[in-house]
């Protein structure tokens, strides 16, 4: 059963004023929880607190270590595993633009039941819809995610399990989804995320500590689709699926061999839970 | 008195599994109402059915159709005069970015009261936030408002009663809540929006008949910062305030005697007028 709770209070509605409704006045963290625990509570954390700092919310890391607690306390209740969304707004406000000065944050979390199948490999297709460059706003996991709905929409008109997401000049940035990674030799490229796209805290236990220790170079660069449909695999990652094989990329199919996935799920999941929390 | 309704019904709250809230996945439009008749109706109407489109809501056009002629009958019912705003979201739905197939639109109408000194000249500065450029966006009024959120918090803050926005490449596209037009010489100049921006309902009416019928040339095309501050003046444009002049941009004065402030005013409500329904 998914429960859903509102600045503690358990309820499934906000305010109609509410500024992340109205303005995408906010952010949010996708968590994946472990009989009430979070996989990597001080990522997803101090995301949010990035987030809310670049949104200019006052105090911005003392309002997500405070809302972290409280949400670690309500999935510790119900002992919930699987996918729980965490939305922090800016709260109510009058009409306009402009953050009340007054403005108090609000917090909504919910809990799902677990994907079925979440990490079996994927087909993807290379989306139209483009990220727009967004340099002051690139990484963050704001509420506003219009490109990826919509590249969400067309995999799913086109048949595709995902859909990789490339930025205006034909740079790969994600899938709809996940970040990716393409593994060219001996080495793991990731697209750089300095202009647009959102920093998943799985990718960063990849890039920092999972693939460095399985002794593969990690490169964080430009990356075009040219190059990633030339590489030897390419896998996903997100908070809840964990990493995915990318089975095949528009016409090209990679070899799953040459991918050491199991390897890299499981040095990936000895890292998460060693920063449950 | 405030008052708001969802999906017909009075109540001021929604369902915190809204996609509106979760992912920024709808449009809205600013109203402004007079004796319970909405201003510029079909202008209102056919932005919203056009930024549906795009969203690609099912039906969207007969979706606009339909969710104004309910909007049309809360407000004629409340007599409202003054600014209302109608949010058109993709409903409830599960976690995930795409759109379930079986998506149920949700609309939002709440009714404010009127601003005080609506049309007064405002000084501006420059926004250090810049519009992200997004072709395959531009235009709409989408949920995802971050930047002229970012942009407006930094006019309070530095005591601008507006911004002036930029994009990346350093032209003017927007106020942080209006269109500009720039008098150069006896051509008024409203920055393209083909790329980022929002194509507002009184800025289509001053560009197609207000200024024309006034005698003056209209250019629709690049603008830079510079050539702004060498206009001999400048006029913000929105549906609740209709056209504001600017006094001043950064250290640039402008002398309102050069604009005739008055006779556009007055042109624009008798177009107002004329499209009210």
């Amino acid at each position: 059963m998914s429960r859903c709770w509102v600045d503690g209070i358990e309820i499934d509605a906000v305010m109609a004023d509410d500024r992340g409704l109205n303005y995408a006045d906010g952010a949010f963290e996708t968590l994946r929880c472990a009989q009430g625990r979070i996989e990597c509570y001080a990522l997803h954390r101090d995301r949010l607190a990035k987030a809310l700092q670049v949104l200019r919310f006052e105090g911005a890391a003392s309002i997500a270590k405070q809302i972290f607690e409280a949400v670690r306390g309500h999935l510790a209740g119900v002992k919930h595993s699987g996918p729980a969304r965490l939305t922090v707004t800016r709260g109510s406000g009058p009409r306009g633009y402009c953050p009340p000065s007054n403005s108090n944050p609000r917090y909504v979390l919910s809990t799902a039941t677990a994907a079925e199948a979440p990490d079996e490999p994927v087909r993807c297709g290379v989306s139209t819809v483009f990220w727009a460059e967004q340099p002051q706003l690139a990484g963050l996991k704001l509420l506003a995610r219009t490109e990826q709905v919509l590249a969400a929409h067309e995999a799913m008109e086109k048949g595709w399990d995902d859909a990789m997401m490339l930025d205006s000049n034909g740079l790969v940035i994600s899938s709809s989804r996940g970040n990716v990674f393409a593994l060219c030799g001996n080495e793991f490229v990731t697209p750089s995320l300095s202009r647009c796209g959102i920093a998943g805290t799985r990718r960063q236990l990849l890039m920092e500590r999972v693939l460095p220790e399985l002794g593969f170079g990690v490169s964080e660069r430009d990356i075009s689709l040219q190059e990633m449909l030339s590489a030897e695999g390419v896998v996903i990652s997100n908070a809840i699926r964990g990493i995915q094989p990318v089975l095949a990329l528009n016409d090209r199919t990679y070899h799953l061999s040459a991918l050491p996935i199991e390897a890299i799920k499981a040095a990936l999941q000895e890292h998460v839970d060693a920063c449950v929390d």
